[in-house]
């Protein structure tokens, strides 16, 4: 017997994460419009009814990735996945654009974080309800090398992720140069640049927050208008990524409410 | 053949924490002067030679905590643990008045930060991490209810652990009245207070943070001179907890170095 419903791992708990494990069970989540934020085959495994499978994939911008054979075994817990398993979004993805309708909506300048590569879903998470918090309109995940809207991520949004719009895209150089043409100033944070609270965040604004290991990519550096930094006053040289965005993203909630 | 030396637990790597099993080898850490962050002993067993083992525990201020006997088995991973275990911290407790000294020699007003009921490790270093790195003086933990100094809280820290002093008080009531006894302004972060950076922090000054379930405690709360409030601008109320001091210690930042 084939197992085609949808169905949370034995092990899901553990993972924190919601898969549709198997063939027909993918197939039928990809008609019907499940919200997926990415889907998993066992290495080599791209014969057979996995091609149009695969093809939907590319066609509706859901990332593809490969795994060992072992890998998707221990996730799904012994359940039967014939090589493909997708892992649920807790919500849907939305376009740049719908951002800017948002902030259009609440006749507020643009305000968005975006974050390059982080992959940790307790940061992502964390960064997502701090934006939430904040007031911010959006928050922008490359499709690659980021956490994306898993069952972990909102878990650690403290329930956030439900309120903020997420917007996924496939190149994140090309989405700053996008925010960019629209009038938004996109800052980085990292070391080497000016003091968190001397620029100007009251205009329209993408805060570009980067992985702890290794910072903001070099090519997404060079898009940006300008570097905040935080200043390091003891003796180690780095923040966890998600209290660095919140420094900044409260700096722009000052600026914006007056509070000088 | 009884096991005296110290030894990590055979899970030690799972449970990120170091620890000192069984009485003889419990007994030779406390008479060696071993950091020590608690002692764990089997519900019931007070009798025979722990009960110097805790007569000394008391003696140092180190916490005794109760579990049931199943819990040191697992934490112990199967090694002979007589009923008692002691948690290892990964360095020194300082005493309230070190913070000063050390505030002093830098010749800055204080700036402390005082965690309120923070059980989670992860949360613990990460104040610790943004404490150190803001250049707070010292760190403020209660004996009870509050992750200690632990390998779990090191990690967590990024190892700023290893570089700003931590004062464990047992009574943080009597510490806040100690702090202002001395001239710090002592301010919590909770909901319902003032905007958090339309006071003047460039004195000597304490953050108190709340944890993310209960916020701080009514008595700590009534110990404080003012409440620092972050403006929640969308629809969750609360922000996590290291992120909440980590805007508040950069606002400290931002005033001392004058950049309004």
């Amino acid at each position: 017997m084939q197992k085609t419903e949808r169905q949370p791992a034995p092990n899901a708990s553990r993972q924190d994460t919601d898969l549709i494990i198997g063939r027909n069970a993918v197939a039928e989540a990809l008609r019907a419009g499940v919200p997926i934020d990415s889907v998993i085959t066992a290495s080599g495994e791209r014969q057979g009814s996995i091609v149009p499978l695969l093809a939907q994939c590319r066609e509706k911008g859901i990332p593809v990735k490969q795994a060992d054979v072992r890998k998707l075994d221990f996730m799904c817990g012994g359940a039967r996945h014939q090589g493909i398993l997708a892992v649920v979004a807790c919500k849907e993805y939305v376009g740049l654009d719908d951002l800017f309708t948002l902030a259009a909506q609440k006749g507020e300048p643009p305000f968005f974080i975006v974050c390059d590569g982080l992959e940790d879903p307790h940061n992502v998470g964390a960064v997502l309800r701090t934006a939430e918090a904040a007031g911010a309109h959006g928050v922008i995940l490359p499709r690659r090398h980021s956490a994306g809207l898993t069952a972990a991520v909102y878990k650690a949004s403290a329930g956030a992720a439900a309120h903020i719009p997420v917007a996924r895209v496939t190149n994140l150089s090309d989405a700053l140069r996008r925010l960019k043409d629209k009038g938004v100033w996109v800052y980085g944070l990292d070391m080497d640049g000016a003091p968190w609270c001397r620029t100007d965040l009251t205009g329209p604004v993408a805060l570009v927050i980067g992985s702890e290991g290794s910072g903001i990519g070099r090519l997404v550096r060079e898009h940006c208008d300008g570097v905040l930094s935080l200043p390091m006053c003891g003796r180690i040289n780095s923040l966890n990524a998600s209290v660095a965005g919140g420094i900044a993203m409260y700096e722009v909630v000052r600026q914006r409410q007056g509070l000088k």
